[in-house]
């Protein structure tokens, strides 16, 4: 018998009204049947990403709505700023480079947050760029960027903004329309309880205005086409038509809840897995937080690679470990959409457990009652 | 009571024993739990592929696996071929403009396959040709190409070739590496007997060779990117869990069957279909039918857009209608996948009861009676 736990950002634990609606036999995608499961996607997709903007879907990984971004809005020789704070934020980065779109990098220390001040920097200092690439929530570091105040400063420009909320949407706040993002680039696999194989984009008019200029190359991955077919109900190339069904469920449940309170429950967890860390003898990474990935510092000492396949052998609990320069060094937990209280206590124990086992210095129980103590607050 | 067919060229009806594993929990792609479904799934596309060569899965629609063979094998002011004999061989051409390349079309009537001696014709007159775009099974038209023989004569040549296979895999005999294809493409709703939501591109050393020379932009549908990965039995980015999971049982199915009798089973039920429309005072449109997708030609003063509605919504029965040029003059019936002689006869049988409510003239059961005598011979 065993039962396993995934506190990784992405895949997520998926709950079982969201698999049953996956084993529903398969419908026409072009046919009466699909489009009111295609419509009820589409409005849920615009409450979760709180945006009158098209929010295009297409069948595909994060990354793909995020080159959608790239070869879509701007063309060779171009110039973007992006913010290389962490892995994926080095990703748009290599997806301008692909297109010959000349990136104009901020580097920023990974466990802190580039900030407004420095957009606005950069901007200014570069007024022909095109696009600024940012990262919500950068899943490797779990730093939260404030894009509220950044994606202000770039509404003043002729820049578009894009924002990578891959990982973050439904469970960080994020106002689409009210802070004025251009484009949100998002996936299925994370807080919107779904497994992996859709990505979306919400396109702005400003969005679609680049859009119309770009010379960039595309097919697939065509925005212009993907809004266009949006109109009628309709979809480009066949869609996945299971994934879409199961979505159809999966916004319900987030509609019901309430988006705000979506958001809430994330932040209240995540405070927990903080306070419970710092209660364990240990420390959070990230200088400015978020809530959908707690990265925790592994003391020297300590093999950071060995937690995960401790935690994932003996008690089912799947985390990510560190990337690239944090291999070895930080943990990452994430209880990402459909979790709750409970889990925080399952992970956190499991962590107990663990890291008794691997001879860390620790106060045994200290995390859990961190964690009663934040989830009471 | 509704009961629902699909015999549409995808998607298709889904054995329930695949719609299940769809409703398994999540499992993490990049921990042990997930590498042995991942092998598995590997190992099933090479056997339906009939390949040694890597067969790259993509989370996408079948175009992005078209397009991947575009832009990972190709550079801006190549030149190739297309042939336009239907709807699918155009979006060859559409790829190629779509990034620079100079298509060299092969015009051919709808209903006509190209042959051999026309694609030997413009390599000879166009030496510098680099690649060859070939669709195995027409699905706008229900044209069956003999890629077998093309193939061998694009292989004497620099050029590669590249065989659009998302309607015909596992339905239509196609030997990837006997017949010295290399590349393949194909897309999961098919005869695979998955939903949407997969795409293929198996990559020969040669297309290999090809890659490693090209300059298009590409990033999520990099092949080699994904070749690399397959060999430690990983992806670049997210893989659609839950189809890969299900793709391990849908290829377990046919590896049991045996992939000759799934091809055999499919010519058999294509034969039925043929023959009981022939009894039913239609005709078959294509010159050269496959065996994926049957498009029945519809005599004037029957209206062929009225005949998908009314077995729709009288008898649960989706077809396809035709596709531009072919609007209202086709009807397209595939039996792909989950298909058996019983399929058959429920299709023909609703279709009988459709032509005599829209007054066609025609023998009431002879179309039945010829799929009988097909299905016995």
């Amino acid at each position: 018998m065993r039962k396993r736990h995934l506190f990784t950002p992405g895949p997520v634990d998926v709950p079982p009204e969201v698999l049953s609606a996956l084993a529903e036999p398969l419908i026409h995608h072009r046919a009466p049947d699909f489009i009111p499961y295609f419509k009820a996607a589409n409005e849920g997709l615009k409450y979760v990403f709180q945006t009158q903007n098209p929010v295009v879907t297409f069948a595909g990984s994060g990354t793909a709505a995020m080159e959608a971004a790239v070869a879509n809005t701007l063309s060779p020789g171009d110039r973007a700023i992006t913010v290389e704070g962490g892995k994926f934020g080095e990703r748009w980065t290599e997806l301008c480079k692909a297109y010959g779109v000349e990136p104009i990098v901020l580097k920023i220390e990974w466990g802190k947050a580039v900030t407004p001040e420095q957009i606005e920097e950069a901007l200014t200092g570069n007024p022909d760029v095109k696009a600024v690439f940012l990262t919500l929530t950068e899943t490797s570091t779990g730093v939260l960027t404030d894009v509220e105040s950044i994606c202000e400063i770039v509404a003043k420009t002729d820049a578009i903004s894009v924002v990578d909320a891959v990982s973050a949407l439904a469970a960080e706040k994020l106002l689409t329309d009210a802070w004025k993002v251009d484009i949100v680039v998002a996936g299925s696999q994370k807080a919107l309880m779904l497994p992996p194989g859709l990505a979306f984009c919400s396109v702005s008019a400003k969005a679609q205005a680049a859009i119309a200029r770009s010379k960039c190359p595309k097919y697939y991955l065509s925005l212009a086409k993907a809004i266009k077919k949006l109109e009628k109900d309709d979809t480009p190339y066949t869609p996945a038509v299971s994934l879409i069904r199961a979505l159809v469920v999966a916004a319900k449940m987030i509609r019901d809840e309430g988006i705000e309170n979506v958001w809430a429950r994330h932040a209240r967890l995540g405070r927990a897995l903080r306070e419970a860390a710092v209660a364990m003898n240990l420390s959070v990474f990230a200088q400015n937080p978020s809530n959908v990935v707690t990265a925790i510092r592994i003391p020297d000492g300590v093999d950071g690679e060995k937690i995960p396949k401790i935690l994932r052998d003996k008690h089912g609990v799947t985390i990510a470990g560190g990337q690239e320069q944090l291999k070895g060094k930080v943990i990452r937990i994430a209880t990402l959409g459909w979790a709750n209280d409970l889990d925080v206590f399952a992970v956190i124990g499991a962590l107990d457990l663990t890291l008794a086992e691997m001879g860390h210095k620790f106060e045994r129980g200290a995390g859990l009652a961190a964690a009663a103590r934040a989830l009471s607050a």
